[in-house]
């Protein structure tokens, strides 16, 4: 199946954007959601921000905290890179090594989510600000990874809240991508990668999402359903890791929000393997049913090869939170390497006689 | 606070339960979900089994599957005792050494849901078959602790759907113990420990639960909400367990239904320290906002004490799905060594002054 990546890849780059604080560097611009507002095309993007000053022995992470005055403000953590209590190997996180299990002691940076808009689908301006301040409890650890639904006029927007006490996703939902309301955390923990179908199927509104268990079980991606997109229930496991060694066999999960087409849901999705490369794919999905599985490629669609996929904050990744489907074309929007914004474009009917064939 | 465990302990045994087969052995009658029906009281038993023929080289294990009629049955799958992948240590599971993390390979037992009924709440017959077949998909691996919350004239019944792919909740309704209603799979894998309270606060049901993150996190009890109480959202976190080395600072979980008393909601819920010994606290949570909790008592309210609940299948473990309240009496019924039932009395009165004090 052919996709080409943008000539102009990567479209956004950490350049593109000015920190949302003095004390802070931009060290990411990734994973976005999309839409159309106003005939242009928007990307709610993940930017990722580290301590600016920090000396080679310590490591500052922010966090969000709660003052006195009952206002969010952010503070600065600091670690001893000496300390044999954490291991700090992993680019993203530091780890604590406690008895029994690992923990995660605090990430390395802190997101939230910015707007950019575009004229061409291409060429984009980052805001100067963050679209929302990130609540101090449920989002001490950051806001990352939304994905954006368009239902009437209203765009729901899912995203991955984290706290020391756990990584849920929650829902927010705007009109006009300057003011906002928000719906509260719609998957207890652990629960990211929910993509909310554009509209009811039946009665009902419909999401993947990609629950981790803890003792039992796999990253896996699930189907559940809704009345109202705040209350969901009724879950079936849709698709499972590879059991062999392949490039979905350590995680998958929802990438973009399904599209819909003649043929059936559109799905475009996430793999890694066993080494933490990403990888994106396709699947189709019963129109009526979308439990029902119609095809999936069997390689994946865009693999890291590129260097601004291979090389940057966190290597070999390429994942997709939105796409925006024009007639035959469907542009992909995908971060890469976890810091930078990238496009390729599909023939959706191309991609539909290949899920298909 | 003063509790008293009733002389009979304990009030059912395996001896009590007639095998779902004859190739099983019940090797555990625990954690029941607890009604009233007819002036009867109704226990919903977790019946544990196991292969009962096996020799000391191997371990069989009774998993669910799907015949290629469609029926299910279950199949005994065997283990090596010898073979270096697997850890056998543990007397409720198999686990796989793997890359990375370890994972369960199986549970050694196989539990299915089984209706007692009592005229007194102390004597109790036991149903000959279980009171639901196992799913071939979401319970291969069984059925356990159910909880049981009577809204009306029906019973509602969420309890623990485990599959090598993932441990969820799920719900049944039934209005006669007879008959019932599978309504499906209401939380994503991890989560269990729901209970569900007996009427709308607001506009809405709610029900704690008690996900499992992986990565980031404790398990800790969530609050959820439902219009319907089949999708629930609106997770909160309600509390956590002790950062210090405490009775409850391994994990905590919901137990027992919450009782409705006139200065809040009473909730039985269960704690265990990091050798894996189970406690039973009591906690009174707001009779309009029940994510504000009112008092917690400062040391358990149950420990493993007692002899059979020292000593059993899983030792060390007090665990409760249920308690009947009436008049001033609240009678918790327990799990005790994860292969007993037991009962215990506590006031009502007292506890609430305790909660409040």
């Amino acid at each position: 199946m052919k996709i080409e990546r943008c000539p102009l890849n990567p479209i956004l780059t950490c350049e593109d954007v000015k920190p949302s604080s003095e004390e802070f560097k931009v060290v990411g611009i990734f994973n976005c959601g999309t839409a159309t507002y106003h005939g242009e095309t928007i990307l709610l993007c993940r930017v990722a921000e580290c301590v600016r000053d920090t000396d080679e022995k310590t490591l500052g992470v922010p966090v969000v905290v709660r003052g006195d005055d009952g206002d969010s403000h952010i503070e600065v953590k600091i670690f001893s890179k000496d300390d044999p209590k954490y291991d700090f190997s992993d680019s993203r996180k530091v780890t604590q090594i406690g008895y029994g299990k690992t923990s995660v002691a605090a990430l390395t940076s802190l997101s939230h989510l910015r707007v950019a808009r575009s004229k061409d689908g291409i060429h984009f301006t980052v805001e100067d600000h963050p679209f929302v301040m990130l609540d101090p409890f449920y989002e001490e650890w950051g806001m990352e990874d939304p994905r954006i639904t368009q239902i009437g006029d209203k765009y729901y927007i899912d995203y991955v809240s984290v706290a020391s006490f756990g990584v849920t996703t929650s829902l927010l939902c705007t009109r006009d991508f300057e003011n906002f309301e928000r719906l509260g955390v719609i998957f207890a923990p652990e629960n990211k990668d929910v993509a909310i179908f554009p509209e009811k199927i039946g009665s009902l509104y419909y999401a993947l999402n990609r629950p981790v268990p803890d003792g039992i079980g796999q990253p896996n991606i699930w189907l559940a359903n809704s009345p109202d997109l705040i209350h969901w229930g009724d879950q079936k496991l849709l698709t499972s890791v590879s059991t062999a060694d392949s490039w979905d066999s350590t995680r998958i999960g929802g990438g973009a929000v399904p599209v819909r087409t003649s043929r059936g849901w559109l799905v475009i999705y996430h793999g890694a393997d066993r080494n933490d490369n990403y990888f994106l794919n396709a699947m189709l999905l019963d129109l009526e049913n979308p439990t029902r599985i119609l095809g999936k490629l069997s390689t994946p669609l865009l693999k890291p090869e590129e260097e601004y996929e291979r090389i940057g904050f966190y290597d070999n990744v390429v994942f997709s939170c939105g796409v925006v489907a024009e007639e035959d074309v469907l542009r992909i929007y995908y971060g890469a390497a976890d810091d930078k914004i990238c496009m390729a474009e599909a023939s959706i009917s191309e991609l539909l006689d290949a899920l298909l064939s």
